[in-house]
């Protein structure tokens, strides 16, 4: 057995931690959790382009929480921000739409907003970084199938520009932790999400919009459109795992390495929208929708699953919130918006 | 048979043709047919960070050239530099050694640099971008055996970061000329050079070293080295290849499409230094040289060359220097240097 590289684990009880990209989904429940386990501070840095104040609103007020709007274009922001930190999560990122809509910022934010955080956490000796990463350094298309393990490579064939442009970005992010901790010693955790979903859910993130928009149909009496033929693979995780995997990334002795961050099992879209009818107690029948000709999807080249026992290993994480659970509470979660 | 897209073609010898970092290998030589193929202007923008006057040396004072001193950070630098301009052949980078040593620098010129010189082209209404990535964009490793076909994947297994961020950062140029393409419809041509050689050589290139170095110990009388076994394979192209087909896709109707572009038939590191020895008339053994133990290498999986038969098809282009011919050209070249 090889030894494996070992780094700084922190004690999260008497540590201050900032979030970038705060005010979103995983980093709202993240900051649940490093409440929970005792952290002295947890700093929510945002610039609140897309960050909203609703998805922090409950954390505001709490002692231990500190709001801060901050740009990741600035330096000397994070130069300050960091102070004293102890350990950063990185959430802050455009995905695929941002690339294909506004490219200058995307680019900006993914790639120099890393590299401005990395700067930022060496001169201030942070002692952990957690990158938020994507299975989308996978790739897309034909290539896409079987397993999809942390050593695999990037396949882009019959991939849109924006997406592809979002994959390598996070590649690069990826590469620059590497770099950092190569150089200087910073020790970090890639932690590569799936699909993220769950309470809190926003509507920026095209591949979890399935569940919300099959609801939405639903609720008005319309059948809910299944794309092709409900065989497309998706891999999910639901926002409290990923959040378990941000503290555990941080409070483990891992080092230098990338790791899945994916849910208990895959699913079909046809399985998928099945879930969401049966919390509607519907009997409607999906609708089986054929792309247009010009449409451009995300798809893969057969079935696929995104296995997460590096993580297990590395940071003692695995996933515990299975597919249908997880569809009922969000769905729970968006009943109980719509009360009001 | 599917039709082919069809794109703008230029009339060299009616155009005025930009070329960013010409102060250099491939772009001087670039520069040389172009004023043979006619082309009313030729504009050689550098910043000259690492570009040099020497390389442009023969054609300063030619009425038809005009020497542009500018940066790709500055886009209002390049909005003024592509006013009427017909071609652009953007060749400005930073390579692996660069995203090692200054990463900052790198990620600025790989990636907004070229973001920002899409950008001018489509204000100015440039009618064909000829963007220079690599093969490169195949990655690292042990994935990287067989053939490299335009459609691979991109590995990184087993790379050091500065290899893979520099092959992603030409990812993301060749995506971002896809996207204004699709946005804004500008015509481009992507050409995957393989590792470059040739008179006017440069000390910058990593791969490329070989020949020079190998050449440099035979002169002293030293035995020449080989890393490993002698059996790893490179593929080389030389540069008047590479400056043939950039003016190839110039003038062709070809669009947005990457093609290969490397020499007739890849080599082994055993069999390049033997023809540098012949060239010398040398009968020094070479000195197998076992890498120390953390030595990083970008390796391949196995044998592997470079088919250039889509460029064939495409811009109407094939390689025609072969690998003895052109060492002998580049080591007369030297020797012609060095005898001052």
């Amino acid at each position: 057995m090889t030894e494996k590289k070992r780094g700084k684990a922190l004690n999260l009880g008497e540590s201050r931690i900032l979030i970038a990209g705060a005010a979103s989904l995983v980093g709202s429940h993240t900051a649940d959790l490093l409440l929970e386990a005792g952290a002295r501070e947890v700093i929510l840095l945002d610039n609140f382009a897309f960050g909203s104040m609703d998805a922090i609103a409950h954390l505001v007020g709490n002692p231990r929480i500190k709001v801060l709007r901050a740009d990741l274009m600035r330096l000397p922001d994070l130069l300050a921000a960091t102070e004293n930190v102890d350990g950063v999560v990185h959430l802050a990122a455009y995905m695929t739409l941002g690339f294909a809509q506004t490219p200058w910022q995307a680019v900006d934010v993914n790639i120099r907003g890393a590299q401005n955080m990395l700067e930022a956490c060496r001169v201030n000796k942070v002692g952990k970084v957690v990158f938020a990463s994507s299975n989308a350094v996978y790739g897309y298309g034909s290539g896409i199938h079987g397993a999809l393990v942390e050593n695999g490579p990037f396949h882009s064939e019959g991939a849109p520009p924006a997406a592809i442009l979002y994959g390598v970005s996070k590649i690069m992010g990826e590469q620059l932790c590497r770099q950092y901790h190569q150089k200087h010693g910073l020790d970090y955790v890639v932690l590569r999400y799936s699909t993220v979903y769950g309470e809190r859910q926003h509507y920026r993130a095209a591949n979890s919009l399935y569940i919300m928009e099959t609801y939405d149909r639903v609720k008005k009496g319309e059948r809910p459109l299944l794309p092709g033929d409900g065989k497309d693979t998706k891999h999910f995780v639901h926002v409290s795992d990923v959040a378990r995997a941000n503290v555990a990334a941080l409070g483990s002795t891992a080092t230098d390495i990338a790791v899945n961050v994916s849910g208990p099992e895959p699913i079909t879209t046809g399985e998928l929208v099945k879930l969401v009818l049966d919390y509607c107690k519907s009997d409607l029948q999906p609708e089986v929708k054929p792309d247009p000709p010009d449409t451009v999807r995300l798809t893969s080249g057969g079935a696929f699953h995104i296995p997460h026992e590096l993580a297990g290993r590395e940071i003692g994480w695995q996933p515990e919130v299975r597919m249908k659970e997880g569809v009922e509470r969000l769905l729970a979660w968006r009943e109980a918006q719509e009360a009001g």
